[in-house]
């Protein structure tokens, strides 16, 4: 079930040119320091640049707001996702690759436990970060729900199905994800997720398989207890094969 | 599946003194009307006061911001749900309950439609109202997922089936509310609910059954093509049986 080993790599943290923005690391560095030192929402952009030795322009640059310097890698992990998906292949199956998708966002996080720990416990204190929190969230769930749209959206019901398989699949992420930071980020993030995932997987895997001409095998199945007589159990068999 | 006539009926509008108060009906109509002509960014505590003929001390008795004159029966449908869930049967199905206590937002939606479906049109156009909503949905789930917590916590994953389920009740009753919005409230809402809380239920009706002594029955199960020779299918019962 588990498929991490074939979940895509996600590229270097690099500006559009290619290259580590080194002030924009350095404005996240500056903002978090004071975030803890003196909480999120006693500082002030005009704080945060001054710490950094940049201008105001330079922020505004990088961030549209105080919230978007919380959460610096998002854009890029929802870019990076959204690529994936369109990059999938015609025959994938749907649930198994809105899973990978979902493992690149925990990916994000694990590649660096620390920031992402300090960041939880930021956000558990401050409404306005749990606000823009649930709208990444709601984004990455609607890149997820858009693809699976794609690829069931011509069946009976695919819409809907694409819909609760999308929050089925991040509703299990995000659980590994908090599971993950509660332990300070010590715990196995790939480990954890793969089997929150797999959960979703089992609940939806024999639902949406990949298109297809739809000729359904006739398939007869028995289901008997062990130490159920042999003869009883043929008979069953017999039965069943002779229904038509 | 379908339970829609065993959900629990809704008081009426009240307040706390089991009267509806006209003010806070006054003050709904004069900030939709409002909205509907200038827009809602356009539209200040002020004007909708003026209107309705209060002071700004009575708005804010009802409703501590702009936003929340837009969903005014959130709260009191959050309130009846934790209430419904709290007063749920022990032996009651899980996943059964949690449908039906979604049921409850749809009710309230469809109760005036509308209201519900100027209100949908707005909340499309305002970031800021998208937002606020978002946060709402999200404490709808938590609700249930509460609920299902305390069902299912105390078995091996009961967190993370709760919160995957919980999730995915929510994303079928919010496309089956959507779908309801977009007819301009002339659909069915009972029946599309039904169907799509019938897809979530049939997605995970299977694994968190009310809470017993589990003695996991010893079964075996034999799928074969129909058209498989008999002694073919007997030999793999044979072999299946004598696995141990």
């Amino acid at each position: 079930m588990s498929s991490s080993s074939a979940a895509p790599r996600r590229e270097d943290r690099t500006d559009a040119a290619g290259t580590r923005p080194p002030m924009r690391e350095a404005l996240v560095a500056a903002a978090f320091r004071l975030f803890l030192e003196r909480g999120y929402e006693q500082t002030t952009v005009d704080d945060i640049v001054a710490l950094a030795g940049v201008g105001r322009r330079s922020f505004f640059r990088y961030f549209p707001s105080k919230e978007d310097v919380v959460f610096p890698d998002h854009e890029r992990c929802l870019a990076d996702m959204t690529a994936f998906l369109t990059a999938s292949p015609e025959d994938a199956d749907p649930v198994t690759r809105v899973c990978d998708a979902a493992r690149l966002v925990l990916r994000m996080y694990a590649e660096n436990p620390a920031f992402s720990v300090q960041r939880y416990h930021l956000t558990k204190k401050v409404p306005g970060l749990r606000a823009y929190e649930l709208s990444v969230v709601w984004r990455y769930e609607r890149a997820l729900a858009e693809y699976l749209r794609g690829r069931l959206g011509g069946r009976p019901d695919g819409i809907l199905h694409a819909d609760v398989i999308a929050a089925a699949v991040v509703a299990a992420h995000n659980n590994a994800l908090r599971s993950w930071l509660r332990s300070d980020g010590r715990d196995d993030a790939g480990a954890a997720v793969d089997h929150a995932l797999g959960y979703a997987q089992s609940a939806f895997g024999g639902v949406p398989v990949p298109l297809r001409d739809e000729a359904p095998e006739d398939v007869v199945v028995v289901v008997s207890r062990r130490g159920t007589p042999l003869w009883q159990v043929v008979r069953e068999v017999e039965t069943a094969f002779a229904r038509d």
